[in-house]
């Protein structure tokens, strides 16, 4: 079966500290793989897309877990490059409880993602018979020739007549403002669907607007944009948020529903909402992108790992039913 | 000391990924021990009754552990019925977080209980000296020969002079509502005092009611029972309930208090309640009935697994103080 | 580096099951260290005061243990005395939900260091350059002798010209409130700074007030004290906690925050209070002293154990930004 | 990339005690997936053989897990048959320590590779291109049904001009000597390579002979093989064991070295040592095949489950160096 | 069913780091239950020995986990006396590995069972209708009123007829040589069995011999006993031993196999040959009993806890099969 | 009290599979820290000597831990220099079992103390008052800057009147035999005691000899040491090794006893050895340093961690008595 979406970018090998335990006093680490465009891809392949992910990594076990991680879903890895150099890069997670909020400490120095450069990816075998293209923000920030190999990524992508989307996923620890500014702008420009947050917009692009649905009309026009998505976040506490998203297309707002979480593992829940979106927007519209992407991500923030372990019937039944009970 | 409560019905080896895991994720499984009558016949042994439980069961580690773990709180098992043949029945229970609420997988099928006939237990020497006798809508409805089992020794039960208490407990995947209806209509003509919920209620006997204090008076006069109670839960979240219950019994409706409760472990609970309600109402009638099986059932709820741990002091302070300070 | 802080008083090994298991259910106990002066050292010294703990001992793996954990934030345990006699005091934790509570289970008899006895350690040679000495109402209760010591040590550390602070901490199956009210007198004859509760203050005072400003106001005239502050929990729920405190030093009442808490571990809460207390005191005076307390406390609660992991970063974010988003 | 190899068979869940616990004293299970051709498939696939492996499942979290651990390690699952109803299969293993040897429970009634019947497989299609057929005699043992879809599996392969290998394998549980020597005997007709042992030789085709290397031969003329590989374990202890093996073809024996293994666990080993050889044996004949067989299989039985986790790079160390000093 | 055998001693909460790991460096423990007593009573039980365990316990969780792990075996715990007061005694267990022994650390001072005295337990009840009385010299050694409430065990079931066996089991911890003596030369008067090493011999009665064979005839001789067996190890390794017991009985001795061991858990070994040496001889006599003895104690330390876990099935396969290849 | 040993070089987080798992295969790690001159420090300090240990570290949670850990053990870090740069290196090692040796795959690359450089220690204030000074063959392989501030080291102990000892340590990943011997015959003219392998030795010097003691006596006088020693290891299976080590001093060569070990970590047992070399020569002179140096490294190899945690008492004993009977 040919791939129908592809996504391209950094995973890494997850650490957390098990039961609230900060990193310092923690003796055991769960394991876990993540990665914004890996956690896309395996949402996607589990409702039902086939999905090809493609990164850079090392040849030794942490690697070779990556890739493990990415095919246990069913994701396509035949075009991931390998390297007898660099690293895998790592991330340690803890979980926080209020007031106490949950941290990231990357430690993605030197991966083998990060030395990608243009004309290491066969692009053109990459996309054949392919439908989208997806990649974050984070691709191109993580080193100059990351952001040329991004670009020439998306050109690529649209040359060979995919739709592109893009999270827009501003780091601060890997670049700044003007830097994203000016990379993020040259990729807006092949850009079909951006998926972001009020703040990444403001701090990225500079855009404010009275409301989300003002921001997302905005990015529309100012890009040319075919779909502009933006997810919605409250935080009362560290456990229970409420959790969100709007779309604008075809001169339209429409709105998922709000659904009240009690988050087990929150990291990642954007990337899945970009997985579930794609999948609806290819299966039935803007509108139910925004519902499939919330109610997948929603599903995903209940349980561990970055990666969604959801079912498009679990998907159906949380929009469509929305029970609590026990289901036996 | 000769046995006062007698219990009969399917025990399980339960099987539970830890930390909110999904089954297909888990490289671990919590094992525990459940089933309905035997939860029940747990809470009452602990509360100070004491308790007999029947059942089948292959004689390999598995059935051993379950007649363990009945005997680990004292319950008698001297009259469990064991065999070379059939399997011991699992279930996968999957602990969710709002929206995504909890689940339970049953492999039950071929279990040495589905297999019980009439004739194989002889209930007069189990029923010798006792005093109440309990099972649940499950039992019958596990095979044919079950279901004729059942009501052996409900009939058995009564014959010897005990209060047989029926928990309602309609289970879709076992049997349509059309045979639990016969069965269980037949089965009510011995039956002392009904445990439901509104919801069985209506599945099974069709009976509705403008609320569940009407449901109850419905049920008594319908089958003429000595008392009916009906257990009340609301679910706002996944991780938050409210628990309580009502009996209607002498033409009276005596109410338990209404409890919040954090959840841990919910599965059980019914169970539980009826464990607290058979050992009350033997030591106080029907409004201590509500509370003690409201309170034990609670506490039942904060910690892993089907069975109860709590105490019979621990209830009377649940009762009586509810104080949430750190008890020293 | 001269010790700036010093803190006298149990240390014991702390056991808890698991994953809110009882314990008479449990099949492995996690092991902590805590006792109520080892946290305030902890507390204090992780945020910058160099402390010393003064406790007695048993020589073998669980009294290494104590001091192993204490040394391993840096706390200066070259005063502690050892024996090869008594036994290292032991207490288990249950984590509850609610209607269930916590609860501790001491095991704490014969311990060493309810051996200690006045003109066992050479106060003079602890004190040297010293700023502060703290203790708490539970190591004068554990014995006779060792309220004799205590009474030497606070006597001791006055006459060094050392601030003391007494956390009055009344154990009611230690002591009578009678016994208590005697032996705390006497040491509030010596005490600059008190740290305690409204109901603490009723049992062992007898003194009440109509809110707890007026009990602070109270107490600082009765024993001449310079300052009183006063911890205030609020309890709805078990897991869900508010918290703060106030402090009533010149004339004047200084209020903290009052902080929502998703509660991982509230053991130790009311000790790692007094270690960011004593810290911000010595810093910045009395409303530094109740906002560190606070902020400090309310994340060691978001943690296992009774020790602090924070560090100075987090408390003052905590106190100014208070955003419950993930940190990256 | 076609597939090279084609196994097909039984995967199951299999449930194991930690740390050398009873089964019946257990209160966690590790979980892992197994099932002999699915371990034949893994071993093939890591060592550099495109494999494909061809079952049938129930689609449950069960039946996805057993899927997704073949994904893992890059097995094409395209070929899975999925039903809505049976069952996944299970197994228990318990880690010996002399004199306590290790079991294993099976719980597979009812699984759905059971009611496999000829026809429901599109063996056409699953062989297109693909080089050898590789299934055991547990296949054709688990019902009547389930013997004729091995014996159209066979037939298919050697009609599509494929090499076939079958590991005898018998399970005295399943069937009866004289049933498994029917069965097997016909499909022997079909087979070219047969991987056994001694003592399974004698069971299944009451074949014995001077020494394993005369019961090489003897089969080798009886079926008209083009090899016959035989296993041998000499087993002094439970945690230490000797393994190698031989071949017999085209009128040689060849000899694999005889290692000395430390067991973490020897389940599956057979398997392992089956996937090595056909990988061997297609790379450079029967004596490449013992070798590598031995080497892969050696390695598997030193890390926990069924399944192998070494690398090519590994297996040809354990051959050249056989060093046992830390590799860093 | 009536009670065959009565076991009476000293049962604690065993706290062991799992791993290997040293207890000072350990952050959690493994929870068991143990002491000679208790683990004689669940071995003979397992085997089909209705057997009751009498000891004096805290109630408290501790207090009532004995009771509970005693009862999953289906040992009888109806005359445990019960106290209010004392606590539960702990000890703690580390795994070695050569060079490094197991070792063993006690926290028993103040358990419940120390405080015993004569008359507090109603031993003709106990012994209604029993046959056998098994305590050992640990229980005389825990205070001087549980030495005088041991003698009266042991004339009280003299006077009801049954055999009493005695373990010498000397722990120097508890008393001298001298008091050791002087208590059980005076239980050897009404002792039958007497079970015992050859250097506990040594320490407590002072006896030694050419070999073990020549001090079990002495000691049968000075004490008149009707049977002594003595039980052998080998140590070559902390985690190899050989393990096997003679028997001196009506003037012949008589010799079990020596069994090779793998050892996971070599502590309780004695109490469960104990266990498995009366089951024998009440069975078959002498030679049956070190037969029956020997294997299910080697089979006990194959798995974690002081008690055993085997079952009759499998010490008979131990003794007459001794294969160690997987049974499936 | 002022340090009498000072080590310096590099530690980093160690993380680890358990229970034999690959590091591709694991869902969780185990945490600890090493490095060989903490290695060395902890052992000392253990024993009895006051130990400083010095690196260079980033200021973050890794970081911290590393600190803690040694601090844990009494070791003073108040000379360890902290950035906010660079990283915290990290080493995965994964347990074999026979033929699979143990691995360590490091993942050291810009750690901080890779950045070190000479003058960024002030050398002078460190070795006040101390007696020795160690350091290894890793620490100047980690980069240019770190070798010259190696030697900076070297020789400002040797001008401080310290004793200098050097482990060889050659780390082929680090920098070629040409690069090693460059510096480490610089650092040799400033040695007094070399700690080597006969391997090391031959590649860094290209010294061999007709057996290990004639290598020891060429290395003494090719570089005028005062004391050079080799550790000797056999490694007849992963799990089981001999282990001793001879020292030549004086003229004369001594030998320590040839220990049988059941190996539970090895990693970090040479460390251990020199840890325990220095104190068994400071407070003996060298024959005692190699009886103590191989006594607490093997019992450091019985358990998990690179980290020594046996004490003084203990390795006397292994040394005295070296019974493997269970230590009550």
């Amino acid at each position: 079966m040919p791939n129908e979406l592809v996504t391209f970018g950094e995973a890494m090998v997850r650490l957390s500290p098990p039961s609230f335990q900060r990193l310092e006093q923690t003796t055991s680490l769960d394991v876990k793989v993540g990665g914004a465009e890996l956690n896309v891809a395996v949402t996607a392949q589990r409702l039902g897309l086939q999905t090809a992910y493609v990164t850079r990594l090392t040849e030794n076990p942490l690697g070779r877990m990556v890739v493990n991680k990415a095919r246990e879903h069913g994701v396509d890895t035949s075009h991931v490059l390998w390297t007898k150099d660099d690293r895998v890069g790592l991330y340690f997670t803890e979980f926080g409880a209020s007031p106490r909020p949950n941290t990231v400490l990357y430690d993605r120095r030197d991966a083998a993602i990060a030395r990608i450069a243009p004309g290491m990816i066969d692009w053109r075998a990459v996309f054949a018979e392919a439908r989208w293209f997806h990649t974050s923000g984070i691709t191109p920030a993580l080193s100059a020739s990351a952001a040329a190999a991004t670009i020439e990524a998306v050109k690529a992508a649209k040359r060979a007549g995919l739709k592109v989307s893009i999270d827009l996923n501003y780091r601060a620890r890997l670049w700044s403002q003007d830097q994203a500014r000016a990379v993020m702008t040259e990729i807006m420009s092949d850009t079909d669907v951006l998926i972001t947050t009020e703040e990444d917009t403001e701090r990225v692009f500079g855009i404010t607007g009275k409301d989300y649905e003002d921001v997302a009309r905005t990015l529309a026009k100012r890009f040319g944009l075919e779909a502009v998505t933006i997810t919605l976040r409250e935080t009362p506490s560290v456990w229970r948020n409420t959790w969100g998203a709007i779309v604008y297309a075809g001169g339209e707002i429409h709105r998922s529903p709000i659904l009240d979480l009690e988050l087990v593992d929150r990291v990642g829940a954007g990337d899945s909402f970009a997985g579930g979106f794609v999948f609806g927007y290819l299966k039935g519209g803007p509108a139910m992108g925004v519902r499939y992407g919330v109610a997948v991500s929603a599903l995903k923030q209940t349980n561990p790992g970055d990666l969604c372990w959801a079912t498009l019937d679990e998907v159906e039944r949380t929009l469509n039913d929305g029970s609590l009970r026990i289901v036996r």
